[in-house]
């Protein structure tokens, strides 16, 4: 087996950092300092209606905002954004933000910042598993998969140490995992994407199908006795409080989820695997039937030894990960 | 894009190695020169009904008879072996090869050769992949993907330059990836695993469903008229002539390896995808569709611009990738 040692450096950019994440609803702001604490938080709304110069506009004010009275334009700058980020910063494939699809959004950040600044723009899920391997629930594996769950679902690794970014800067795509070529349609164009079953967005589609199928009283009752209405929400918090139907939706849940971890175990050979996602806060009532059903989905479970575990930075993982790429490429 | 550089080094191992594959039915050795030229190939048959004491002195004997006057136990020795092997050379799931399941084979092996002669065991399918990056199809990739289409489906991959191994030394147990759960049972105790549809075996289990379904009659009357005397290697040969049932199936299939091919370069993001295996020197019949597919399936395929190749190395592949990490190693 391999040895989990501790990572042997604490987190340490050489400068303040500053961090920003593109969320679907929300543009988070952190700025970090040198010691890797977090020094100052702010968010604003997400211009989903706008174009790409609204989207850049939002991410230089949170910036300036989080700064303070420090001068952003001359700070390190990293950008987690939601989709396929090239590695030269241009945004290809946004699904949950077209309006930047072809944007060379480096390019548009780094003219509006000081000549020399360090910019970085890379995606959201490689951000936040840079930064829960340095500072969150990856500390100390070396090979490591971060799954994040949301709308979709989003990829990043550390293997062997080092974080992977893919010949194009387009690493850990796995949310359209073809995983039921006769599941349902994804607005991808294929069928039976992973996602379809095992983001929030997918818990919100198998807890409808369970609530029209009655297989949800109490939930739907709980929800205003419209089985339309049931969210993945009303059946977290209902699995909480031990409801069965709510259960064993989770359970349906998990067994998807597992089903892909297990396929990118198989493939990745990591010592762990971090959830990341708002999801995981309801916590042993999905986390203890992911284990479960990935030990009996994992080739040959018991030899590799995967801890799967849930992320410690929430929301923050992808601005910390993009301030840190950030500070440490500055530092070269 | 990645710019597509050739790799600088010629494949240039400081000092002659032996390479052995460890196949379902043989057990292939190299001897490799100093310039990476194979000086001698020699193999036996493998002790399928023996124990792992049998397969060890197989591997011995090969490797012996390659070196002809050489002496066999001081040089570095690689050997590639079909399942699960950790990073300390003990064997912990080989389907295809029981007998060594739980041994040591790095142990095995070193108490028999020269103290302090470098002596590897690694999977197979690693070792391909790092014979067609250093001398093969994969020339010039430093994100590439190996697919090995046997009995089964092996993977190795190289990111950013290196072969992966992962944790345990797992990396690339791909083919136990679930593609379609409601698929065919796999003997892993899962359903629709990828190798049950896209392997040489997915081939012959997708001919032999097209035959029963009267779907191949030019192919079943020239295998003897049986359709359950149908197997891949019938369907291939009338795919070539032309024969329409045969181009159906054999597109089929291409669909399903494109799968795949496509959840995997959507998570790992390689430049190119190397196929090895007999069954890819069919040639265009089979590349070609699967391409085809393989385009319409991966994530924003023309920004990524994968190459899908065939391997070059052919059934040495194995060997000799086994002899060059041998070779490094010994130097260090």
């Amino acid at each position: 087996m391999a040895p989990r040692t501790p990572h042997p450096a604490p987190v340490a950019p050489s400068a303040p950092s500053i961090g920003v994440d593109i969320g679907g609803s929300k543009v988070l702001a952190v700025l970090l300092n040198a010691d890797g604490s977090i020094e100052a938080t702010a968010r604003v709304a997400t211009p989903v209606d706008g174009d790409a110069q609204d989207v850049v506009e939002a991410v230089l004010a949170v910036g300036a905002r989080v700064a303070g009275t420090t001068d952003a334009p001359s700070l390190p700058l990293g950008v987690g954004v939601p989709g396929m980020i090239d590695r030269g910063g241009v945004a290809h494939f946004c699904p949950h933000l077209h309006s930047v699809d072809g944007v060379d959004l480096h390019h548009e950040l780094a003219v509006r910042r000081d000549p020399g600044a360090t910019t970085v723009v890379i995606n959201d899920a490689t951000a936040a598993c840079w930064a829960e391997h340095r500072a969150g629930a990856g500390r100390g594996f070396d090979d490591l998969l971060m799954v994040t769950l949301g709308t979709g679902i989003g990829g990043g690794a550390i293997l062997g140490g080092r974080l992977v970014e893919g010949a194009n800067g387009f690493f850990g795509e796995i949310g359209h995992m073809v995983v039921d070529p006769h599941g349902p349609p994804c607005p991808c164009g294929k069928r039976g994407c992973w996602e379809r079953f095992a983001s929030g967005g997918g818990l919100g589609r198998l807890a409808m199908e369970a609530a029209q199928a009655g297989r949800l009283a109490g939930v739907v009752a709980l929800s205003g006795g419209n089985p339309e209405a049931v969210r993945g929400e009303h059946v977290t918090a209902a699995a909480v409080r031990g409801d069965p139907g709510a259960l064993e939706v989770m359970n349906e849940f998990a067994w998807w989820l597992a089903l892909g971890l297990a396929n990118l175990a198989n493939a990745l050979d990591p010592s762990a695997i971090v959830l990341g996602g708002g999801l995981i806060e309801v916590g042993e009532v999905m986390m203890g039937p992911v284990r479960r059903a990935f030990a009996e989905l994992a080739e040959a479970s018991e030899a590799r030894r995967v801890s799967v575990l849930p992320a410690q930075l929430g929301e923050r993982a992808g601005a910390v990960g993009a301030a840190l790429v950030a500070a440490e490429r500055a530092a070269g």
